[in-house]
């Protein structure tokens, strides 16, 4: 599966969603992370996010995709953090 | 078109920058945008923000679709500025 994930969390908990976020995805921006998980993947990173987060007040906002073939990522300025560093 | 636009740019011009894209796309997170523009909108949008940004320093990266159908948007935690008291 193709991945889009952005967060919006508490400023205490982002550097530990941050480190265990980077053990799946790449990240490419502050806090969005982008790139390929299998199924099996997808699920064991969600369920180990919900025990990071605080369901009631943090946000993560995941757009999953078969693919990214019907998808045009488009870059203006600069990519901060070039993905391809990252595989 | 369904768009996803995520940007990392100066301080100093966040706020002109939200301000110019919330005329375009609901904001979903502090530096997040989604919704349905039309091929002309989109094109007008980005020559917008192309004047607003520097583009030596400032990241946007956008998410172009045909549409969401093949989208699997998915929410963990809460949804922090709910999309749909923009539309």
């Amino acid at each position: 599966m193709y991945i889009i994930l952005v967060y919006d969390i508490g400023e205490e908990r982002v550097h530990k969603v941050c480190k265990y976020m980077r053990r799946y995805l790449p990240r490419i921006q502050n806090s969005v992370f982008e790139g390929e998980l299998s199924d099996s993947k997808l699920a064991k990173m969600k369920a180990g996010l919900e025990k990071i987060i605080v369901s009631g007040r943090d946000s993560v906002l995941l757009w999953v995709m078969r693919d990214d073939h019907f998808v045009d990522r488009q870059i203006m300025g600069v990519e901060k953090l070039p993905v391809d560093n990252f595989f």
